[in-house]
């Protein structure tokens, strides 16, 4: 089975959590298997993996994604990297070429494409391989996944099946009625859109080949930039005449906002909180440090990172988009390939950092033009390469670097820094990469 | 006039405002008339200066709180310093002997006493100079201010007076009434107990002499640990016959609780915070360097600093302390008389802190038996001894110290440091001090 897991957009309706680098997707909120915390994208690639044992992954997702998928499944998924945003019509095109000319798998076999973010059970799964195996069968050009409403929302596109059988041949689409014409729909046996659809890889390359001139996967990965931004829906299932609807009925909840997220937590508080017993309906997600301490509310979420702390009426949430766009505020923490990072102190000219390295990871060889930089070993051991010098660090150890200088470390153990940067123009941007060969 | 001004004790309801360092009159929280945050005691600091030409003050605090005064207050302040806790009355004995055998005034002169948290106005300090006036009359040994109850609350004592005049004698005490007793004294003409007084110093003097042996202040200080710990109220108040009270009937609010508090407040929000138009009587006190946005919330106070995160029903901030008090937490950040601090990370084996010196002020010369630290300048020019050894030190100097080594800082402009303490067992006990001169 071949599956293309969309990762989505960054998002701030989960801020403080999600940052501009940090999609929902990646917030650690739900008790994994092992009793850890797991983020949606681990959760849900969890999931997949037990579908069958002839499982071909790719997700597809942003360049500034990459770290964090890293980070959270290890160095070995596939991951189809959009040079920049086109929506899904080009996402989806870019990883079926991905799978046909790196991953080497024939354009006849079919392809399932879901999005990385529904709060979903192990019967979603099981109907992913039926939507799989549908496909297969080729009796429509493309099977959509359709939930079964559980109250008339407004949020949701709606897909109207000619009749209520398991897998009907789908009659209309609907974007987001009112409510009295969802409770009509829904009468009439609608279903809610999940964005989940399979159909074979051919399909999607013959759609592709009409709207996009290239060869290739590597070709078209060369002119991403110059496509234009249409999303899948627009551009094919809605013009499809060939197309049917699956019917699920299982446990489907979309993540969007923090009074979605809340009720899919398994428990009310995450991380250093205290919560007094007059306190109902009140989650906590608290990434800082600090305790969080919660009396006599109700009905209310609290979560803090070292972005911001959010305090609000769980209806009231939904709202948060337009408050978050004005707070003009840099990344203050990330976690990457090799590691994760977190601000500490803004000064006036100056940026501390915590930086931790995971074993036998290492960051990129590179330089700053505009910035000294001073690093303080204070956990683990490893190795630094400053200007082609090589040498052991432990704790303790104190190095220097002046503009200009080019500079590396290696964790051999966890490996943690305070790295203090000193200039008048610090940038994330002033960031130049070398090879170690060169 | 004379004045004492009672600094009083940490307490925990302020928090995380407050902390073990911090107690709640050094908040800076009230509009000055230079439009810059003042703290409670700043506040009746700059009043209590008003009030006439002629003011001597001294202010009774504990050796914790000294750092926090000089900076608040400047180097010019008396303050009476507590070698270690004793209750009110040792604490006011000190304070008195201080005055004639330090400040040179007669005993024959008269003494106003009162504590620094309630919430007053000019009106208050007016009464405080007829009450040191009235003693001046030896109408009595004693005269206390009377607030006129505005409610009859059970968390107050009561003063219950002869008659209704300005001023009256006292026929009896009443401590913390339920609600039913509290009203009928109120019809009574009873009035709160402020806990502020004024007699001469000589009566003072005589009283205590009666209990503790002892010749003059040095003395006094030096046996300072061996007193009983005994309240004022209880060893002196209580036992007069010759009292009188003088009735004040402005604005008095005792800013005990974060419900009283936030009603002094002048505006709903001090630091940085954003409130979504659906909040009503919200509060919030953010000392982060990150934002707090507040949604849809009724009653509530939100305040963040580095030692914690409340979030409470206005009402409930009340009931605070056991929740605080099962915390355990090191202080995160505190003002001294050099400056202030604050924790930045707390690592296995490490803690970093970013140090901010006033221009012209100098840390102690002083070492750390278990710990090396390291010093990175990221503000300001001064210059540092280290092992006497001294050097000027500017932005992007680092200086490294092993356990042992003698070191300090002395600003010249505004001078801030990240510190990195290393070692296997940080603690702020582990300081050995000592005169530049050796």
């Amino acid at each position: 089975m071949n599956i293309v897991l969309l990762s989505g957009g960054s998002g701030v309706r989960l801020w403080p959590l999600s940052n501009e680098v940090r999609s929902k997707q990646f917030i650690k909120i739900f008790r994994g298997e092992d009793g850890n915390y797991e983020s949606m994208l681990q959760r849900i690639y969890r999931q997949v993996c037990k579908i069958d044992d002839h499982i071909t992954m790719v997700i597809a997702a942003s360049k500034s994604q990459v770290s964090s998928i890293h980070n959270q499944l290890g160095e070995n998924v596939n991951i189809s990297v959009e040079p920049c945003r086109r929506d899904t019509f080009p996402a989806i095109v870019l990883a079926a070429a991905y799978l046909i000319d790196i991953a080497g798998v024939s354009d006849r076999e079919s392809l399932v494409i879901c999005p990385v973010d529904p709060y979903v059970e192990e019967d979603y799964f099981k109907v992913l391989k039926s939507l799989g195996e549908q496909a297969d069968k080729e009796e429509a050009n493309l099977v959509l996944l359709g939930i079964e409403p559980t109250y008339p929302s407004e949020k949701y596109g709606y897909i109207i099946p000619n009749d209520k059988k398991c897998i009907s041949r789908v009659l209309k689409f609907q974007e987001k009625p009112d409510m009295e014409t969802a409770k009509n729909y829904i009468r009439q046996g609608a279903l809610w859109n999940g964005g989940v659809f399979a159909c074979k890889l051919k399909y999607i390359m013959d759609q592709a080949h009409k709207l996009i001139d290239f060869t290739n996967y590597e070709d078209l990965f060369d002119k991403y930039d110059t496509l234009c931004k249409i999303s899948f829906d627009y551009a094919v299932v809605e013009k499809e005449k060939k197309i049917q609807v699956m019917r699920f009925s299982g446990k489907w909840k979309d993540l969007g906002t923090w009074n979605t997220l809340t009720e899919a937590m398994n428990e009310h508080c995450i991380g250093d909180s205290i919560m007094n017993e007059s306190c109902t309906n009140v989650h906590v997600v608290n990434e800082l440090d600090i305790p969080v301490l919660a009396m006599g509310l109700h009905d209310v979420v609290i979560s803090a990172s070292p972005q911001g702390i959010l305090v609000s009426d769980k209806k009231q949430s939904s709202y948060i988009k337009p408050f978050v766009d004005k707070i003009d505020q840099q990344v203050m923490f990330a976690e990457k390939s090799w590691g994760s990072f977190r601000i500490l102190d803004l000064g006036e000219e100056s940026l501390t950092i915590r930086v931790t390295l995971n074993p036998g990871h290492r960051m990129n060889y590179h330089s700053h033009k505009n910035r000294n930089e001073v690093w303080v070993v204070i956990l683990g051991v490893g190795y630094t390469i400053v200007d082609g010098m090589k040498q052991e660090i432990h704790v303790g150890d104190v190095l220097t670097m002046e503009a200009g200088c080019r500079h590396t470390v290696i964790a051999k153990t966890e490996l943690q820094l305070i790295e203090v940067q000193l200039g008048k123009e610090i940038s994330v941007y002033d960031k130049q990469k070398y090879s170690l060969e060169s």
